[in-house]
């Protein structure tokens, strides 16, 4: 009866190589968490995991700085977040206005071009910021239900001001939902001060845990919204009026938690309720200065101006005549140091330097700037032997210096 | 600038209770597999990582028995893969033929209405399978592009034979996609040999790995109904043509894979050829023969019928005045035994015991035995004292002694 059989030999125990994530996620977890995932599990109806989902969710609204009812994680990674937002608030034929200055803005008009949505997309050049005065112009003109924008862009390190837009969304009655894969516990995130309508993120980034889920968080306006639809999400998995009534108390069955990604998350938050968020916003700008300064000293500059430079996600431009992969495969192979390529126009141009949550150490600056150094060297480009370090090693001891003052 | 501070304690570090899953997932998971879990991440661009999901695309194909090159894991749970199964393959208006017996069929006429497919539901009761011969009628009435039909259905234990309803799909134009969410690595799953055209599973039942992700596999034929598409398919999360450019050779950026739970599945993968798949299948039923004779000997019966009991998922009648919740929170607050209750119809009325991968073993089989014989009793249930167990041993002692002949 079985056809024939597939031969195939059993693999030996995995056995990864060890790495320093510095690009722009996944980052280092905490060796805190790495425990919590190799926990035996308890059933997705045990009244023990039950409490810990409810106490994720008192976490995520800590991180979130929200009172927001609708707030849990996605049982996919942050996209799945994305399409969670954008399929829940969205039906065929209504308007939507997107903000598109990198590959996750564009994600935003594909994703909510399936949802049924008539996307109108302003852009600005990748590397670039919106201005709240075209915010205005287009929400004017377009009389959106939903304003999508990016707080934090991956894929050019920039660094968005939202509190504005939002205002701005609201003035034309408008819903605002944003991204903060890339932001959240890295720099403020404030969804009830801003009154943002509809946030997602992803785990794998400031919260330094593992990719697999995405913290969601919706006002009560958006949630009104959600519940008053006309038509059914058209995504069943997303269906937040389902998920909610898994994670809330009547814990009806819609899907099966993942439950030791739900593990790394609890733990996860919780090392950032100990930092504290403030320490932990503070502990990245610091990190990104002295990694800055020592980047400047080799010449490296950054591809969004100051002042819009993300502390979490350094995008920094390829020196003139420097080959790129050349680099990230000597840095990899050599040092097990991994960092990131540019997307898209940066594509060759620029590295994305990720100093996110565990991985915003000056032990991982130090290293890097080592690193980086005898590769650019080796590779022909005139750099001053250490002075990248001596620039970090300044800038750390200013900080310091600015602490005891 | 911040709003009030939304005061919490930091949690200390998670400490879960010690568990033996026996209910319908999820399953214990392999020590080496919590070991992977543990392990620190490497970057999902990484070209190690790159080469554990080729390998992981192997090790389906092998589990799956199929030589499909479409096949790989949606990061999602078994829901997942079912929304990404209809939604690549339907396009709004085209027919759809679902079989309902339990949950996991109703979910798909869900899901498949939600992708706008004209759906056309063919029912049995709750526990019995489909005739070939109803579904034959279904088919030249309807005439659908696709047919959906549940392998394992986790809401009754109930086992569907899939062989001679994949010919009558056929040979009625359509194609056959099938929920193996429950059987994979239990019971025979023969793609290639049964001409499936789209499976989905789930990780947490017979591979004995956690939730979260959800292997899937296409035909050829599927995967051109896929490319020949005149629409997009709605999901961007579960788009296969970008998830499939993106789990192939050229990379192309997609989602972040979950990295952690990718080791998991990776080593629980590993496990299943290192054990063989004939020799799980046997081991599932060698498990479920002896907890059956236990059950028998303290009159509790199946909901399904002999010959139609899946040996994963044995899905039994509560003994008349027994108390559901009495016996399931005995059950876990003393021995820490989770069994899973009735859904829908069968809500108080049956239990539903999983013997699933890691968890199909001897000692589980005795240990749930002893510790509901004692609830039973305690209860006023009139059961001979050691029938079950010694009824257990004699199933144990003739499978050995038919291995020896």
């Amino acid at each position: 009866m079985p056809a024939k059989p597939l031969p195939i030999d059993a693999p030996a125990p995995l056995s990864p190589s060890t790495r320093v994530l510095l690009g722009p996620g996944p980052s280092d977890v905490h060796p805190r968490v790495l425990a919590a995932l190799g926990m035996p599990l308890l059933g997705h109806l045990d009244p023990e995991f039950v409490a810990l989902m409810d106490e994720t969710q008192g976490l995520l609204r800590h991180v979130f700085r929200t009172e927001n009812r609708l707030t849990m994680a996605v049982s996919g990674t942050g996209s799945a977040g994305m399409e969670a937002v954008v399929v829940n608030l969205i039906e065929p034929g209504d308007k939507m206005l997107v903000c598109v200055n990198g590959v996750f803005g564009g994600r935003m008009v594909d994703v909510a071009e399936r949802a049924g949505a008539q996307v109108t997309a302003i852009e600005r050049p990748w590397g670039e910021v919106f201005d709240p005065q075209e915010v205005r112009d287009a929400v004017k003109k377009v009389g959106p239900k939903l304003v999508g924008i990016v707080h934090a862009e991956t894929s050019t390190g920039a660094w968005q001001p939202i509190e504005e837009i939002a205002k701005i969304a609201h003035e034309g009655g408008a819903m605002i939902a944003i991204d903060t894969v890339t932001s959240l516990a890295g720099v403020p995130v404030e969804i009830d001060a801003w009154e943002i309508d509809a946030v997602y993120s992803g785990t794998q980034k400031c919260l330094s845990c593992p990719p697999g889920l995405a913290p969601v968080s919706f006002s009560d306006r958006a949630a009104q919204v959600i519940a008053d639809r006309k038509s059914k999400v058209q995504s069943w998995y997303l269906d937040m009026q389902m998920i909610q009534r898994y994670w809330g108390s009547d814990r009806f069955y819609h899907h099966t938690a993942p439950i030791s990604m739900n593990y790394a998350l609890r733990e996860a938050l919780a090392l950032v309720v100990e930092e504290g968020l403030e320490a932990r916003h503070a502990r990245h700008l610091k990190n990104h200065r002295a990694l800055k300064a020592g980047l400047n000293a080799m010449g490296i500059g950054y591809v969004t101006a100051e002042g819009h430079q993300l502390p979490q996600l350094n995008c920094v431009r390829i020196p003139e005549g420097i080959d790129d992969l050349a680099v990230r495969k000597r840095l990899l192979g050599e040092w097990g140091i991994e960092i990131g390529g540019g997307l898209g126009p940066f594509k060759g141009q620029a590295w994305r330097i990720g100093l996110m949550g565990q991985g915003s150490r000056p032990a991982n600056v130090t290293l890097l700037l080592a690193a980086l150094e005898t590769c650019l060297r080796d590779l022909g480009y005139s750099v001053e032997p250490g002075a990248a370090l001596a620039a970090a090693s300044e800038a750390y001891g200013n900080a310091a210096q600015a602490v005891a003052r």
